[in-house]
This record gives C-alpha cells, sequence and structure tokens, in this order.
C-alpha cells in the first residue's frame, strides 16, 4: 500500500491519544454503576467512525447497551467485510492490583514491550484492537485506496454475553450483508510469531445459589447439627472433577470433538516454555486433565472454573457464624460440537441432583455461546495470512485459542459468512486481569497490517 | 427475698429503657469502624455499676479493648461471686435481613414471646443477660439484703477472642479472688424448662488463603491449564469430611471425651421435637456426624464449619476470570480433653499439607479456647438450682451447651473456682443472627432469679 510507514509516523501522536481517550471512559457493561459511560461510549465510536471515513454511522438502541453500526461503500462490485468489535470492558476490580488506576491510560515498557505499553482496561480488550480497525480506515480512505466496501458493528455488551446481539443481527440480515467477518479481539503468539486465530471455546456461565436454614445460625448451638450451605457448596464444587481433573457432570463430554494424533502432533508445533510459563504466573507446577497438555488444556479441551464464590461472614475479624446462603459464579469453556445450551442444561439438573437433603439449590444460567473453528483454505484466511506476511515478514501459525467469542458462531448462523480473527494482543497483556495493556508496537502493526487484509482479500475475492 | 416482685413492678419500665439505651450503640469489637462505640460502652458499664450500688468501679486499658471491673463488698466473711459478661456485641450484618435496625431496639411479641421481646443486635449476647446481673444488685441493695461480696468483671473482647482477659486475669488474681464465678451469657431450654448449662464447646477459628497465579487471569486463555485458587479451595474444605461427616484432620479425635451409654441416655431425656427444629429452619432434614442426634452433635461432638469464604469476581454480572486467591474462615467447635492450640496446629499441618503443587496455603490462626464441664454436686450449682426452682417452680435440667466461653477454662485454671452458667435467653433468640432478641419475661426473670442465687450461696457456703 502507499506509504502506510509514512502516514502512521505522521499521527503516530493523535493515534496515540484517540485511543488514550476512549480508554479514559469507564465504559464497564457489568457494572450498572457505569451504565452512562457505557452509552457515551458509544457516541464517541460514533464520531470517530465518521471521522474516519465512514458515509454513514448509526448508533442502534437495544434492550441493553446500544450498537454501533457504520459502512463505507466504495463500489457495488467490490467485496464487502464486515469488521465487529466491542466498546465495553471487563470489570477493573480488583483495584487495589492496580499499579495505575485503570480509567488513566498510562504509556509504560515491559519486556515484552519495548516500545511501550498502554495500561488501561480495555487497552487491549477490546478497544485497542478495535480502534485499530477505525484508524486502519482512516489511512485508506486519506490516502484514496479504500479496496472493499467496508461495515462496522461495534457493540457494548461482550463482555456480559452479547444478550441482545443475536436479536440484532437476526432483524438486520441485510444491512449486515458481507463476504468475510473480520474481529481483532484475539492475541497472536508473540510479536515475533504471528498466529491467526482458527478456533474459539464456546462458554455456558451460571451462578448457582445453596440455601441451608432461614437464617444464618450461631456456629456453637447449631454448628454439626444442620448442613451448612459454604461446607456443602464446595463438596458439590469438588465434586465436579474427579481425581484426573475430568469433570463429572454426566454427557458432558459427549460430544467433545478428538483431535488426531497427526493433528495434535501439528498443534504441539507451536511454541512453549513451560518454565517460562510457570514463572510468569509464579506458580511451581501447571494443573489440569490428566493425559493433555497445557496448551491442548486451554484450547482444545472443556474446563469448568468457579469464577466467584462467596457465603457467610467475609468481614475483618471473626463471626461464628453458619451462613444461610453460599454462592457461586462457574464458567464452563466448551470445545466445537458441544452446545452451550445443552451443557447449561447438564450442568444445571447435575448440580441440582448432587444437592443433599438440608439445603436447597438453585441454578441461574447468566449467558453463553457456542464454540467455533474455523477453516484456513479460504480466500479470508489466505488474506490475512498474506498480510502478516507482509507486515511481519513470516507465515502466521494457525492457532486454537482457549477465549470465547459466542458471536463468531451466531455469525456463520445468521448471516452465513466465516470470520476471520486477526488478534494482535499477547496473552501476557493482562486481559480481564489488573494491569491490562497493550503494546504501543502491537497496536501500530495492526493498524498497518489491516489496509493488507482488505487489498489481499479483494485481490484473491476478485480472481 | 423481700418483695422482689414488688420492686420490679415499680421500675419495670426504667429497667427496660436502661437496657434499650445500651443496645443503642453499636460496641461490635470486630470492626474497627466501630472502635469509639465500644469504647464509650465500657464507659457506660461504670457508670451503671456505680448508679446500682457498687463502692467502686475502674475501666480498665488493655491492649485491645477495656475491661470494666467493680466491686459491692459488704463482709469479709461473707462468700464472694465474680460475675463475668461482656460488653461487645457481633456484627450485625446482613443489614438487610433485619426486620428493623440492630441498633434501633424495639419490643415486639412473638410466638415464643407472648409478652414481648426486645429486638437489637445484643439484646441476648450478651448485653440483656450481662445487665440483670447490674439491676439484680441495684435490686439488692436497695432493699439492703446482699449477702454476698459481689464482683463484677465486664470485658469488651468476647465476640473476638477475649485476646487480652487472659492477660489481665493473670495480672489481678488477688482483685478477682473468689469463691465462684457467675456468667450468664448461655440459653435455657424452654421458659417453662428451666436448665443449666454444665458443659461448653472449645473453639479453634482460623483464616486460610490459597494462592494460585500471581494475578487474576482470563478463564479462556488460562482455564483448565493452571490450578484455580477457588476450586482448589472448595476440594480442600470438601475433604475435611468424609462421606460419614467424620473430621478428617489426623489426630483430631484422638482426646474426645467418648460418653457412656448411660450418659447418652441422660442426654436423650431433654425434650427435643425433631420437627419443630426443622420447620423453624425451613430445612428438610438435620444434617451431621453418622451415629448421633441432633442434641450430641451439637453439644458433645466436636465440628468443623466454614464461617465465611471469599474470592474471584462477586459483583454483578459475570467476569471470566481466574481468581488469584481464595480465602475462608473455619471454625471448629471442641470437645472437652481436646486442646484449641493442639487442634489449631493439627488443622493448620493437615491442611498445609493437602495442598496441591500450583498453588501455596497460609492458614493464620485466630483465637480459640478450651472446652468446658462442670460439676453438679458443688455448692455453686446447688445454689444455682435452688434458684431456680423458688422463681420458675422447677427444678433445672443440666445441659451441655454446643456454644463456646472459652474463658470459663481460663478462669478455672487461673483463678482456681468453678464457674455456674445461668442463661435466661432461649436458643430461638437469634443470637449472632439478624433480628437477635431477649424476651421482656426472660430479662426480668433473671433479675428475679440472680438475687435468689446470691441468697442460697451465701447460705449453702456457710452451712
Amino acid at each position: 500500500m502507499q506509504d502506510i510507514q509514512g502516514y502512521l509516523a505522521q499521527h503516530k501522536d493523535r493515534f496515540l491519544n484517540e485511543l488514550i481517550e476512549l480508554l479514559k471512559i469507564p465504559s464497564v457493561s457489568a457494572d450498572p454503576a457505569f451504565s452512562q459511560d457505557v452509552i457515551d461510549t458509544a457516541e464517541v465510536i460514533k464520531t470517530r467512525l465518521l471521522e474516519a471515513g465512514c458515509d454513514t454511522a448509526t448508533v442502534y438502541e437495544t434492550d441493553g447497551y446500544p450498537i454501533v453500526y457504520a459502512e463505507k461503500k466504495v463500489d457495488p462490485n467490490a467485496p464487502t467485510v464486515l469488521v465487529y468489535g466491542h466498546y465495553d470492558v471487563q470489570p477493573a476490580d480488583p483495584l487495589e492490583l492496580w499499579d495505575s488506576p485503570p480509567y488513566e491510560p498510562v504509556i509504560k515498557k515491559t519486556e515484552k514491550h519495548p516500545d511501550g505499553a498502554i495500561f488501561a482496561r480495555g487497552a487491549c480488550d477490546d478497544k485497542g484492537q478495535m480502534y485499530m480497525h477505525v484508524k486502519a480506515l482512516e489511512f485508506m480512505t486519506q490516502t484514496g485506496q479504500v479496496p472493499c466496501n467496508i461495515k462496522f458493528m461495534i457493540e457494548g455488551e461482550e463482555e456480559v454475553g452479547s444478550a441482545n446481539l443475536a436479536t440484532f443481527v437476526k432483524g438486520h440480515r441485510e444491512l449486515l450483508q458481507n463476504d468475510i467477518i473480520l474481529i481483532s479481539d484475539t492475541g497472536m503468539i508473540a510479536n515475533d510469531i504471528p498466529s491467526i486465530t482458527t478456533g474459539l471455546r464456546g462458554l455456558s456461565y451460571v451462578e448457582v445459589e445453596v440455601t441451608g436454614p432461614n437464617r444464618d445460625l450461631h456456629s456453637g448451638l447449631y454448628g454439626g447439627a444442620v448442613a451448612n450451605p459454604i461446607n456443602i457448596l464446595a463438596q458439590m464444587i469438588a465434586s465436579l472433577h474427579d481425581e484426573n481433573n475430568h469433570i463429572t457432570i454426566p454427557g458432558f463430554y459427549d460430544k467433545v470433538e478428538e483431535l488426531s494424533t497427526e493433528e495434535r502432533a501439528e498443534m504441539a508445533k507451536a511454541p512453549f516454555d513451560k518454565e517460562a510459563y510457570k514463572a510468569a504466573l509464579d506458580i511451581a507446577d501447571v494443573h489440569g486433565e490428566a493425559g493433555y497438555t497445557t496448551n491442548e488444556r486451554n484450547s482444545i479441551r472443556p474446563t469448568l472454573d468457579v469464577n466467584g464464590i462467596w457465603g457467610g461472614y467475609i468481614g475483618e475479624g471473626a463471626k461464628t457464624v453458619i451462613a444461610s446462603k453460599a454462592y457461586a459464579k462457574i464458567s464452563m469453556r466448551l470445545v466445537p460440537h458441544q452446545d452451550w445450551e445443552e451443557i447449561t442444561t447438564l450442568f444445571k439438573n447435575h448440580f441440582e441432583s448432587i444437592a443433599p437433603a438440608g439445603v436447597t439449590v438453585q441454578v441461574t444460567p447468566h449467558h453463553g455461546g457456542q464454540g467455533y473453528v474455523t477453516p484456513i483454505d479460504t480466500v479470508g484466511y489466505q488474506a490475512a495470512s498474506k498480510a502478516y506476511e507482509t507486515t511481519f515478514g513470516k507465515t502466521p501459525i494457525p492457532q486454537r485459542s482457549g477465549g470465547s467469542i459466542p458471536i463468531v458462531a451466531l455469525f456463520e448462523e445468521e448471516l452465513q459468512s466465516k470470520t476471520i480473527l486477526m488478534g494482535f494482543g499477547l496473552d501476557s497483556d493482562a486481559i480481564h486481569s489488573p494491569n491490562e495493556h497493550f503494546g504501543v508496537w502491537n497496536y501500530f502493526k495492526g493498524i498497518e497490517t489491516i489496509p493488507y487484509f482488505h487489498k489481499y482479500f479483494a485481490e484473491l475475492s476478485q480472481a
């Protein structure tokens, strides 16, 4: 493409500052306290998309947070790319673990980001990666080289399960019609090892409530005589894994795709340094399902993790109480072919069935989504691969990710188009954690690479 | 005694109002936010003791909250009774479960308290029961019939383990010298079934912390590949009981006193309605150690209960995170002969030993105390028994309680005197729970009964 390096050098500070301004807005979709910020962010995105060159941009209301839709039409005969991203972010707590305030972005050098990284909630997931596409559009528009029609759909509920996106997609199939969907909401192996995510795990997220006695009780007068909801919840959670860390829910593995020895051997080629992995997390050893490697455990195998647990007295000091209720938030990562709604039902039935007399159990499904595997023999994948080759000088490695972007499966079903996952973040960027960050180098590398995707996708589509 | 009924009738409103004023002060020893209130309460107690007739009253500073000491000397040849009580209260949370604010006392009729009960934190445990002794002293002083020398030691750290009481007692053996210790900090079976507590359980209270990765992680990228501290904590807690609800800590039962068939048969005579018990707690069934009855499980058998647990995301909505840390507060109720410090060490060693690689565990002992059994063939017990016979018209039943008053064992060791536990509350008074209350009838019945204890104790001692 015509002098993209020069354009980036010329506008570097502005491109950084625009992202920093975006990161200052705490658009936490999970917490109603931030609802106005989430809504404000949608308006900002709309404005930036118009400034970047979109012909039209609209904020669509939903039953939840709005969806920003915009488009740049260049030629009815050119292929159409639908860019998806999200402007909402994860909650920032625990706040005390942040080295700098989550909504006051700062740029600091790190071992993996010698050119500096932007530290802020949402820097990588997904404001930073989403905004790369906005700036790539600006470059293509300003230099008069927009090879595809480009549509943008930026939502505000990805971190809480995209509850209203399906309704929007089903209601706007024509508007959203496209030849390929492009998303930057994943990572790559390393700055010198580009990779394209070809698989995503599905998700089922539930909340459980265990109720014992109808009021908190004195543990001296009642201890040992009534079921303690916290002890019971602990026993029920513990029973969900066996000694090999297999999940014990009946039917849970029935539809799990078993990879061939060849496929596993291919996966094993991806570079992985177990010692470095353990050192980075300060853990003495890894932990997971018997018979699988770490890379397999967090990509091709389903998992069950408690994301939060609470009950009884959790204040300072001591309170000798038997709580009336105990709670947990539990999520299951699923692999292709496992249906998240079916798994949610299996969990609910099983969890309710193992509750002992003396407690009652309520399971409330939160949200979920299907897993996804994308083929690599498509025009879309080839265009992405060539784009990385051009800007990284290396062929990217196809990689399964352990994360979930439930809407990818939805898109394929509703819009009959494939999704290409061009992620520029690193697993070490601490998304969903304190001190989330996104490499400045990665941000600009993304902006540089994306126009080539559009270029090659147009060329290969018309070939 | 001379016209105690008349005196109570004449001063009923004032006696109630004085207690209500005392209950308005939130003297929560567990929460530093209330420290000034705890300190203020000590001063109020001192004033009330002087007003009631004590010759002297002193607020003794400690490394924690102060101890109020007061005395009424009548005759060097008369026996001396040391009254112990506490002016601190349990935290009131969860506040939303209170029908009226915990520090705005209200009097309401209940099924078990047709004459009304005072609803407030501390109403029964222990401000109400402690204050009965202050008003009993007023009556005896005003009517010129104080048969014993009476000493008062009212502390402010009972709900957090009486951390500084031992030091005070050891440093003031002479001052505290007595012939019997009298405490009203327990319950009785029913208003028409008076009972005297002859056994208390010991206590070991610990806090555990399980640490996995050095930061919260994205459950998609790391789920299934690293030890999740919450899942691990649940497994560790679950493993502390076997399928018969026996505690699995090695050595835990070594010193447990096994009651004879005769003793268990004697205990079984205490009236107990299992259906009513279940109905009162809204539970489908009781739950506990195999081979023992409900009354045995909560009195003569040791137990292990989680009093609080927390970790990960516990806010609204969903957060797909693997927490870096998970915590629990765990208490063990012990029976006579189990040494609480030895049990704490057994717990710590065992809990640390069962931690899998991939997590680190820290066990922090909070506090504890020894169990206690008091003989019923003593002058003290006989005096108490006669006092109940006089005011209730029935011989009280000796009863083992599941609760703990660790300092009772301390008193016996340091002051070489026995303790009599004359409790006037009911198990249904919701101590340590929302809507704690104390029957108005019970309050006045206590004030009426206590002077008879002093009378009979003096008579029987000199007999």
